[in-house]
């Protein structure tokens, strides 16, 4: 599916409830996580002290659902799947939020590196799971986040694998994308960010793992997700489901540095 | 040595016959490689054909050594230490080429590495080869570089090891200087690009091989020497020594894309 206007009409109605990777592939993709108004000052804060997992797209008015700048978009509506979460545990997964939005809530849209996926085709770098039609893989490293009052917890990392110079040619790309989580933030050993095991990821589904590839990671915005298990002072938030992800109308080409 | 003029007149006048790496950092430094005018359209098809390790800065007119396009440069005397080639074999190792300059020969400048090592330190990348005065580690790959009549050989590399997240810098930051080799051409395990053991560099001294960082390897400059080597059909060929570089009188800023 590449065209936006019927993509979102098809979310909007909750006629798609699955992954958008690969979908609209000349449009940024966004992470969600929603938030109460007295917890908006702090959150703001953490992502800017954790830019890379957190580079903020977009933030809205407390209790309006819709963000002009991103394009035609009803946040409560236009995602194919949420993350309903209170005091730090997953309470609901559901594919439309207006019964859970409040006046009090305040969404903020969060980089996303599907964004890279057709940079690095159109530069001939192969993505396997693109082809079969699986997630990304993604794990939980040891790596904790810049805290911020009752945000605290470890970076979330997706992770693709190259031919070495294939690796190169991703991280010189991605470098013009901070807003897509931007340089990559590990290449090599995955054991180095405390994963042991590739192929057990912590969300996304499990790679096929290339003998003589280079595992290399990004950010990942569902770390606020993460984040959420370990700070269960935060009453209630709203999320992504991971890999269904917010569709902009704004161009890649709109934010290349 | 910061200064470019005084660096230039010591260099000039014989007085300094050293590396130059380190030396006046604000400045893009260059190889040289000077075939005779009937090699010369050859040649620069050569560079063509091979962007990263020759990125040409400057082409001189047949017979003359004064480069004015890189500053106030006599490519005869304005390098430490040059290296005189006849057939392939090297025959002499000379501070000043006045003696060997003819009317025939025709001077290349080609980017260099060394334009990113200044980079690297204000990104916060350690070099500590600069450190002990020593010579970054070159080798020579089994990467066979395109040919172009006489000119044959393979791919010569310059190795800097970093810790991963400092790789990854590394490659950003050289992504916007292709004049000075642009991405690494491989990253990782050396034996993938033929080179058996990083303790026995081909060109340069041996580095010390730091447990859990990455080798990056950068095409290099060095690579015609090599080069010339395998085309024994060229007749005569001047080069610097490596890591006796030419000075220039270009910021690096002026480079950058």
């Amino acid at each position: 599916m590449q065209n936006i206007k019927e993509a979102r009409q098809l979310i909007r109605a909750g006629e798609y409830t699955g992954y958008t990777s690969g979908w609209c592939r000349d449009y940024v993709q966004g992470n969600l996580c929603i938030v109460d108004k007295s917890d908006a000052e702090d959150f703001a804060e953490f992502c800017r002290l954790n830019p890379k997992p957190c580079p903020v797209l977009a933030q809205g008015d407390p209790g309006d659902p819709v963000l002009k700048s991103l394009g035609d978009i009803n946040i409560c509506t236009d995602l194919p799947r949420y993350r309903v979460w209170r005091k730090g545990k997953l309470v609901d997964i559901v594919s439309d939020i207006s019964s859970y939005w409040t006046n009090d809530m305040v969404a903020f849209v969060l980089g996303c590196s599907f964004s890279f996926d057709q940079l690095f085709l159109d530069a001939g770098l192969p993505l396997p799971h693109l082809n079969d039609g699986s997630m990304v893989a993604m794990y939980r490293t040891w790596n904790e986040c810049e805290s911020v009052g009752k945000f605290r917890g470890r970076l979330v990392v997706s992770m693709r694998q190259f031919r070495a110079d294939h690796a190169i040619e991703s991280i010189a790309i991605s470098s013009r994308y901070p807003l897509a989580h931007g340089t990559p933030v590990h290449i090599g050993d995955p054991t180095q960010i405390g994963i042991r095991d590739l192929t057990k990821p912590d969300y996304g589904d499990v790679p096929k793992v290339v003998q003589g590839h280079l595992p290399v990671f990004w950010a990942c915005g569902v770390t606020p997700q993460s984040i959420l298990t370990t700070s269960p002072d935060v009453e209630i938030a709203i999320t992504h489901q991971p890999g269904c992800m917010l569709l902009t109308d704004i161009p890649y080409s709109k934010i290349a540095v």
